[in-house]
């Protein structure tokens, strides 16, 4: 017996969703909607604020349910959208069907996702064995620090172990299904301090400009090669997205001088590992380091599960899907600590852009995979 | 006859000028006092306003004496001060003599000069045959763009041509004489612009960063050598004085980066030969730049003035003068177009600090040198 029903069309949910404001942090409404999607399907639902500011509170919202002894399959996403912005041509929050679009901020980033997501879990077997967990969260496009993270302790404290998990970004280009992203690259910031001393640009010999020095290290760092790329990951890449100096004056030689550089690193280092080396370049010009790790990398080798998401895709869509580690970051980089992790979802052309829009069809599409998927994985 | 009398002791003068404030740009009444010390000598004095905001409107002094033919020997100076600051023994323009001193913003720097240069001439022979002008301004240690310019234009519109100039900045060191100016440097200030595209870090193919071609620029201009220096001057020296790209988000690859440098240098160069050689270079890298040229470097050959100067010093001191282009640059750069110049006045140890002060003694031997090198340069 399925549990479908005219509550569950996915149509229909992803337009509860979008009508519910949720800019980043999302809160209350679009959570209690969620809520009662997942309750009638037999869900038990955890809802909790987490983190004070600046980079909370958090509202977070785990849901799981356990039928008979099985493996435990969890999909995890966000509520909250970044700002739609000026010029929509309708009301951002106001979700609209023109043609074959549905249109409103967060439609494939990733209402749209979570919308089909739910959709496929009634259309599900009321007999398939295992756990089915949804992991959301209200802060993804913001600091990220009080959201997964939280849900990935709220879990651990309830003994909810995911064997699997499914994160549902909007990986699709060109056609729903023909990205799956199967890693990400770490991120990390570094800032880059040279001190000097001080003094008149007439008399250099009782200054010590740091300037050169900072110039020689961004020399060195611009002729490191981190690595070549690998089987699934583009070579590591050092960008200098920074100088900075503040020296008004003219006539004064600057008593110190920094550059910022973001490192965005395959699976070959760690963030440790890249602050390590930076700090031994800019040693050699006494120059000293501080940096932030905004993620590890991390690549769910090729294998069972990514097989089993590109079956479900070509049965539903005829799409050969291209497995890919490009891109962002996302919050399956803190995901990836429990278990293996595949991120899919709907087409990215319009995330974060004006007039965000999902193709009706592929709405009713990706219901249709996420239930294979859920199906064959628990199956 | 001499005209020398108490109303023109050097102390006496030094004190009437210290007395008034003048931090740049000087106006009024430390112009009044100098006229009133000038007129009683049988000077034309030419008092007038020059330029408008941002740079002035800026307070000159112009004054001359005519006395049959001969040579015109002209005496540089400025009447404006740097701000004293807090934290002087005594009212900074209060002067006070304790012990061998007398203390007063603008002690060395150079109201005591200008008092000098005055009891000079009160000392001359009437019969001395020539021209005699005192070029003052109220603005040397501000923008000194309607300045010492503005007097060299009064000049040549009255014809007044000088032969010699002395310009009385302070430039002793250790003794008064042991250090005269015959040259400056000159002084060009650059800033090098390079353009990229705008980006996000994760997709460096799609952006253009500017800070590594930067980098590239800045590390050939460090290695450049300008010169190896000359008899009379040390090498020109290029400082990288400041670096920008002022962009606060962390994942973006900036749009364009700025650097700034400043470049002292000898007479081998000219501030228009030093723009094209960085312009040249920066190119290389699709770098652009703008430049303001703050003075030519100038040199007044070893020779019969500066001679006659280390003359005037040995006979009243007994040092032996040291002829020397370093430092800073002063107003003669501009002077140097008109006539041979050469820079001296007191010692320099207390210029811009607190509690500047002269050695009483040094006023008066300062007094004898000068009023035997006009004697000297007429006769």
């Amino acid at each position: 017996m399925s549990m479908t029903s005219t509550n569950h069309d996915v149509v229909a949910l992803a337009e509860r969703l979008l009508a519910c404001p949720s800019v980043t942090p999302a809160t209350g409404a679009v959570f209690t909607a969620l809520e009662a999607m997942l309750t009638p399907l037999g869900f038990t639902v955890d809802r909790f604020v987490a983190g004070e500011a600046p980079d909370g509170p958090v509202e977070n919202l785990l849901a799981w349910r356990t039928t008979g002894a099985g493996p435990h399959f969890a999909f995890a996403g966000h509520l909250d959208v970044v700002p739609p912005g000026p010029g929509w041509t309708s009301d951002p929050f106001v979700p609209e069907i023109r043609g074959d679009l549905l249109y409103g901020r967060g439609a494939v980033d990733m209402k749209g996702s979570i919308a089909a997501f739910v959709a496929a879990l009634a259309d599900l077997p009321d007999d398939l064995p295992g756990t089915i967990s949804l992991i959301i969260t209200g802060d993804e496009e913001g600091p990220a620090v009080h959201g997964t993270l939280a849900l990935m302790d709220r879990m651990a404290a309830r003994d909810l172990r995911p064997d699997l998990c499914l994160v549902g970004e909007p990986t699709s280009s060109a056609r729903l299904g023909d990205v799956v992203k199967i890693g990400r690259r770490g991120s990390v910031n570094m800032w880059i301090r040279v001190a000097g001393s001080q003094g008149h640009v007439a008399y250099p010999h009782l200054a010590d400009n740091p300037i050169p020095r900072l110039v020689r290290i961004l020399t060195t760092i611009e002729a490191e090669v981190l690595d070549e790329g690998t089987d699934w990951f583009q070579p590591s890449n050092i960008e200098i997205t920074d100088l900075e100096v503040g020296n008004v004056a003219h006539n004064v030689i600057p008593g110190a001088a920094t550059a910022r550089i973001s490192i965005r690193f395959n699976d070959q280092h760690t963030g440790a590992s890249l602050i390590a080396r930076i700090k031994e370049i800019a040693a050699v010009e006494g120059g000293t380091v501080e940096a932030k790790i905004s993620g590890e990398s991390f690549l769910t080798a090729p294998g069972a599960f990514s097989d089993l998401v590109r079956g479900a895709i070509r049965d539903v869509t005829g799409v050969e899907t291209e497995l890919s580690t490009t891109g962002g970051t996302s919050d399956a980089r803190f995901l990836s600590r429990l278990c293996p992790v595949v991120e899919f979802g709907l087409n990215n052309a319009t995330m974060h852009k004006l007039d965000e829009a999902v193709a009706v069809q592929d709405l009713r599409d990706l219901q249709r995979i996420y239930a294979l998927v859920v199906e064959r994985a628990l199956g």
